[in-house]
Order: structure tokens, then C-alpha cells, then sequence
């Protein structure tokens, strides 16, 4: 799974049958501090995101394993809302 | 998901039997404010997609999943056309 | 899909059981315009592809949808052989 | 497979269903020698993982094959504990 | 599928119970002439491969399309040996 923070939408009218009332949303990647990175990905919102959110996205196949997106010709999918990242284990520097 | 522009079409006469009256668009690659970028694929269209169409490419199983495109060997898919990508949350500048 | 000409064979004889038969070509990857680039592809033939055979890849859970690759353990396809790309969009120069 | 490290925790309250009591693990990728790398994976732990625990990690749909994935939109997985790599051919240097 | 080199094993007592039994091995890719790269990759092994053995490494779902893998959580195999790769169609220099 990759972090992103939501920060649009895509609109679409002319689609597949199984995108009808799917929220798709624009997320850029961040990194688990929360930085945001030059990378940017469409995925479909399963758990009520919203703009600004800092989410949880899978990719692949497992994208469909949610009940909001269960046979919908999609590849990725927000499917966690990020409260906080516990670094617990820290590395000692050289 | 990945944003595409379509520029062309993929002849092909010798191919599976799956692939028969599915149109094989060329796509180049764009980002989510329509600039094109250095990157071409190759998807199945599913949703009437057209020259110059901006539209959202879906890869891996789940190019599979609409009527177009079931039990076909493709792994990508074009499967809605984009009218619009609305960013909603502006990140603020440091 | 990713484009790709048939440079050679892959020569096993101990092999998974669901291999038995099949023709693993080794691809040199070419981009839309037949150039050829530095990246090799093994894809099972499914389509009757020869040597110099500009082709079509399949990868991923689909490489395993045509009739010569189903329950075999292999990740990538040749599904259509390529007549022609033909660029129908032009996209102008700024 | 790759390797990783564990260094901490993702919170996450809101999620989907199929996430509920699993343990978000991010990890720190690592070579073979254990040498950490600038990458990092979020990943479900089938295996007790803990704290520095030195993993194996699976992607893809294949992360959805241990009891405690199936079913889930998730597409990595901590499906091994590493006690050793040992690296018993050595490449002549030219 | 990607070339590789067997060049060791990872030893794992703690690990999902779909992998008991099962060898997991640790590859340096090479290339199509059997140069070796610097990426390396962990696959189960399927074919009986062995220290220094020139293999096929098939990725994704696929990985499980094997006796030895099926059900397991596993995103790579090792799913023949390879005897040859015979370069056929010599690409004429400019």
C-alpha cells in the first residue's frame, strides 16, 4: 500500500457500467511522514475521503476487494484513512 | 489509474480469439493537468473513446472487467473518457 | 500491452508440466514507432509469432487468458501480431 | 519477494471492513545482506512480526493467500520471519 | 518472466503455513546473455533448481500456477531451468 493525500476529483461522464456513482479521486503520493512527493495516482474512494485526507491506497487486483468496488475495472482504491504512523523502531546512524 | 490521450490505433489481423472487434488504442500518457508525457500505451478501449479523447487507463486484472474486455489477454483498458480533473485542495507553498 | 520483436528462443527442458509444448520468444521491447529499445521480454507465443515478428505483450494474470498459456506459470503473452501503428492524432508543437 | 524491516505501526480508525484487527505494519526495504534501503512498504502482518523484525513481504494478489488477508483490499503482505540469507554461490570476480 | 541465477537460500522458521516445505531462494537477475545485474529477487522454487542454476522467474499471480506454490503467498516462482537462449533475428546496426 502507498500513502497519498487527497486533493481532487475526476470527473467523468462516459464511463463503464460499473463506475456509476464511484467517487474517483486525485491523491498525490506522500511519504510516511507525510511529505508529498512528485507522483500522482486516480483511485476509487471505498471509506469516505475527503480533500485533504491522508489515505491508504492498494493496488491491482485487491483494489476490487471492497464492497464499493467489487467488479469495477479499477486499479487502485482508497481503503483506509490515516489517523497516525508510529515509527517505533528506530535505526541507529553509524 | 493513469490519465491518457489517445493518438492512434494498433492493427492487428493475426491475434487471440478474444481480441476479435476490440479496438487497441495507442495512448500517450498524461498527467492530471492534461500535459503529455514521455510514456505510450496500448489499452483496450471500453467506453467509446476516440482521437484525441483524454481518458483514464486502468491496468493489471482488473482491464477485465467490463463486458468489453472479459476473458480477453489485455492488462490495460480504457475505461472512462475525463471531462474534467478538478484539484479541490491546494497544498500550500513553504 | 507493450510492443516488442521476436529476437530469439528460450531453450528448457526441465520445466513446470503446464510449460510442456509452449514457446518462450525472447522480445527485444520497441516503442510505437518499431524503434527498438534496450529492455528483453520472455513471453510464451500464443499467436504462431517468428523471428523479426513485431509483436504484442500481455502481462500479468492475463498473460494466462489465451488458449496456449490458461493454467500455465507464466507472466507474460504474446497475443497479436502487429500490421501496422497508425498515429491518427497529432498533437501540435508549442 | 522482498525483504524489509519493520519500524512502526500505521493507526488507522476508519477503514474497510476487511481491515478490521490487522496489523499495518511499515516497513523499511532491505537487501539481502539486510542493509536498509530508501523505501518503504506498508504492509499486513501474517506472521507475528514485531519491532526491527527482519520480513519477507509478498505483493499483489498473492498477499491475499494467508488466513489473516483473504478477502482483504490489501496488496502486500508479511507472510515470513527471516532467520538467515545465505548466499552459497559466489559470483567469480572477473 | 526475468533471467536469474540461483545464489542462495533463505532460511525462514516462522512463516505462513502455505509455505512449509517450500525452498525460497535468492537470484541475481541477469540478462538474456546471462551477465549478471545488480537487482535480486526471492522466488519459491518449482523445478528443482540449484546453487548457481540459470532460471525463469515468473511474477504475480502466476507465481501460484504451480504444484509447488498454488494457494501460497508467494509473488514469485522459479518455473524452469534454462538449458539455452539462442538469439535468432540479429538486428542489423545503422
Amino acid at each position: 500500500m502507498i500513502f497519498g493525500k487527497v486533493i481532487g476529483t475526476v470527473v467523468s461522464t462516459v464511463k463503464d457500467v460499473n463506475l456509476n456513482g464511484k467517487k474517483l479521486l486525485l491523491c498525490r503520493e506522500a511519504d510516511h511522514e507525510g511529505t508529498l512527493l512528485q507522483s500522482y495516482h486516480v483511485a476509487v474512494d471505498a471509506v469516505g475521503a475527503g480533500e485533504g485526507s491522508f489515505v491508504l491506497i492498494s493496488y491491482g487486483s485487491s483494489a476490487r476487494m471492497t464492497e464499493e468496488t467489487k467488479n469495477a475495472p479499477v486499479d487502485a482504491v482508497i481503503m483506509a484513512l490515516i489517523d497516525d504512523v508510529q515509527i517505533t523502531h528506530v535505526i541507529p546512524r553509524p
